[in-house]
């Protein structure tokens, strides 16, 4: 039981072979100082594997639209171009309508030019087609040489030249967000609390100026992604508004501070002949005295924010530094792997080295101990000890073998 | 100081046994071999190690519905039908609507027939409950044998059996997805630029024949999912579009494309008594001639499309090539543990490389060598350097123990 | 070529010192006992490392609010006062409204304070503003003392005191959230599917007492945050509702069960002077009887609802079991390096430790050898085998250097 407890508080540590040459001695030195440059400076100062990291964030958004402009001779505001006006990370400024007003259901003739005909014929190879503005009767208006439609009347004819409201690049983007790192409990906004109403209510936005300004000009935004009024207003678009939190909590937490980039969404589509810019259609309904219902459509023609978070924290904790360090300890014994190919094949005397290294015992040799005297004292002799190959490290091996 | 420079520069490498028997070489050969194969084959051919992996895919998606249907004797257009009609990623086709005209603010009776009552007192139990049309005056109104109301009169009445627009079906729904990775700085929109206006016009959605076309049917959405378009129209429904996007930046850049698929999400509630399906309630707003405003209500049955957008793009990168190189060559000498419990447990000869492996030294010989002559050399007997066990490995310890 | 093969089939392991030292091995074991206990005390049963993790959660939420209240004299349904009213996972319960009915493109005065004027250059230097309600024409208005604008008339004063919506806390909030783990193909819903319709609607969720019940009381929510309805009601504001999934599949999947929390995502901005709280503008369209259209402005303070689903699933997977055993194995060999300094450094006899475990073999050595008999039995005297120092691990090396 003794003997039990003796043989378990023992401590086994490997053998080591101190190779005295300055060859090896440099080349290893260099090695084991490369993979502790690695850690400190790379996985230590610059990945900052000491720390956990919070990638969960959690962020709300809050954006107010301000300005106005003129659009078919009547001036649009905040509640005239902002769509959805609810204020969220996502939202449209319409810079262009074609609307068509006074829509009732009943028979019209189509609009769209694809739907035109001589005969009834031509309209009733259309029955089934879902792109005309309502449900095709198979009749042709010989008048207007269409496909007569049953559904809102009249039909919305696109194919018109309408200004955009260029006076978008004026207005001004607000945008509040605030952000929580569950995993740390902290929660930020995107301008300090230092900052007074009066200092908000002035300032806009500059990179390097004024980047805590949470006031967006749309024309400064547009220039960010090389983007112009003109077109945009135009045709629509999507513009993206990044803003990306990294936060190092062991500095002073106000140092955690939001930084914007800005992008057009839309871009992989430049190229393509269909679908370029941003357009939707919704419909404002209105009844008669006799309580006949009629709308005006509208074919809205936008360019859509989106406001995207993204980010992480990180904070000093125990679990992840440890863990590295002992990755780090463990990687400088990596060096060995390199410096016993050095040693073992290419260095002068390497036969010699070897021999050092390895000790060889083979089956043949424990099969004679054993038939001597089986339990006995192990009596190899020395000069059989040496073996000048592991088979794993040396590199060539068969015509050294003995 | 020149000695201290020597000692420095030195090379430690650990003293080997080399084993040559049969039963354990091949042993050892087959668990690296195995332990290579794992590297090889899994972690760097499967799951790619030698990438580094950028998650926070930005994704900006645009929807466009087509189509129109008949529902209560009237055409709905996409303006009547989709909400919100902005053409976000996440959107609804209205398939059942239950009308309530000319709602003006006023009393009238409740027509949910909980509230039935005979007298007064029946409905001043129901002073606090919410789940009426209106604030209950208390007042029983004899005529309808109801609780009189206070709020939008006429109250709704959702009871009532209105077929759905089935038309739904044939409705084509256009998606324009756009994303980024940020860290590589790549786009990629969702349909190739290659392909025509005429193409994209023509096409629908099929998972081999035309899987990079970006209009869906919803006939076709919905047999994805094993939904009919008959209960999802009557009831409602919530249809997940998942988009992913699974890049390999090593390779061509046009090999990086979506992959669709199609989930019904309020899959989980089928079994449910309650809450099947989707629906929700809005209002438009309408004013008489002397400015009373009044309202029609709308309980609207809609399908729900939530275009979900998930991804992630590998690129080759040193650090993570450099790591797991390192790891696989570290692994590499795990196989030592197996082949060390086979080698000095169950071979024949175990006790013989036992004694191979392990020397011994125990505080008795090292007091004794200090007592003779601190500091001379050391002079222990090769009788007793040999040790039976390690107490890490052997797993028969005690009756081995000298 | 059979040498070869023997040559191959060889296993090398490494040749250890087993030092019978209480100290040292009571050191040993107490360091091996913390690793061991670290990994299958933390990394295996708290991290539960055996699991693959899959933390792409789909999700899909679907609210519905029940409840009315008085604002301005009149009953507020559902219709009334939720916007976006589709039901989704951000939506707001209108509070208070500051109405601005019937108003016309035209000409009026100005209403905001700081457009004063006495003179018609008072009104001229504000000609580029965006703050005014409309396009300010340079004439100053003598009876109002105000400069006159173009645009929607009258103007909108927000500056009057309007009694919120204090019902708002009556109101219910039913949730119906069902996520989706792709990798496990796993779909839940946040209340089970043996709740009755019946149980459902009678409930209200309560932390401890009903932490399943998908029916929350907005004044409750409130609570929870720490707000209260005054001031929520008043200013608007913004709350989170967290949904966290947190499911460990290995159990029986009835455990993976939602777990709900609420917090003010606003709270960063209380301490600023500047937008508290949550507003925005939208508004009502109509049309007179000869076709002019006009609008009622409505100014709402909200109070937003932010549903936010997260979580992860973690499931049994030899992969990763594999990789963390390795990783426990081969650390449990660390405890090497922090006994190796103690006793090669710090024990009595240290010196006769070092001489033990490192054999020396320099330049030197190897070059007498070759010129003695290249290739010939290596003879190296037993006394030079012995090296104090390592360089790597002992920490006092110059003073001890032969």
């Amino acid at each position: 039981m003794w003997g039990c407890v003796t043989d378990f508080f023992t401590y086994e540590t490997t053998k080591s072979v101190v190779v005295k040459s300055w060859s090896v001695g440099i080349i290893n030195r260099i090695v084991q100082g490369f993979i502790i440059a690695y850690f400190v400076g790379w996985v230590f100062i610059h990945e900052k594997a000491y720390q956990v990291i919070d990638t969960g964030i959690e962020s709300s958004v809050m954006t107010k639209v301000k300005g106005f402009g003129y659009h078919h001779g009547r001036v649009m505001d905040v509640a005239d171009y902002v769509y959805p006006p609810q204020g969220a990370g996502v939202f449209c400024i319409i810079t262009k309508l074609i609307i068509t007003e006074n829509q009732y259901q009943g028979r019209c003739a189509e609009t769209i030019r694809k739907f035109n005909c001589s005969t009834d014929k031509d309209c009733q190879k259309h029955f089934d087609s879902i792109l005309t503005n309502g449900a095709v009767t198979g009749t042709c208006l010989q008048d207007s040489g269409m496909c007569e439609i049953d559904g809102w009347c009249p039909a919305e004819d696109d194919d018109v030249q309408v200004a955009p409201m260029l006076d978008v690049e004026n207005f001004t983007i607000f945008i509040k967000n605030s952000i929580r790192f569950p995993l740390f409990n902290v929660t930020r906004g995107n301008f300090p609390s230092t900052m007074t109403a009066a200092e908000i209510k002035r300032c806009t936005y500059h990179p390097e100026d004024r980047p805590f300004c949470p006031i967006f000009r749309v024309s400064d935004i547009l220039n960010y992604t090389g983007q112009t009024v003109q077109s945009l207003a135009e045709k629509g678009g999507e513009i993206g508004i990044n803003i990306q939190w990294k936060c190092n909590l062991d500095l002073n937490i106000k140092h955690c501070v939001p930084h914007y980039s800005f992008t057009r969404l839309d871009a992989p589509f430049e190229k393509n002949a269909i679908s370029k810019g941003y357009n939707f259609r919704f419909a404002k309904y209105f009844k008669t005295e006799n309580g006949t219902e009629f709308r005006t459509l509208h074919k809205a023609y936008a360019i859509r924010f989106d406001v995207m978070v993204t980010g992480n924290a990180g904070k000093f904790d125990t679990i992840p530094t440890l863990i590295n360090l002992v990755a780090a300890f463990t990687s400088i014994g990596l060096g060995t792997v390199l410096c016993d190919i050095i040693l073992l094949n290419f260095l002068k005397g390497a036969d010699q080295y070897k021999a050092k290294k390895f000790e060889e015992v083979s089956d043949a040799q424990i099969e004679a101990s054993l038939t001597q005297s089986p339990g006995s004292q192990l009596s190899l002799k020395p000069g059989i000890k040496s073996s000048y190959d592991s088979g794993a490290i040396s590199l060539t091996t068969s015509d050294q073998a003995m």
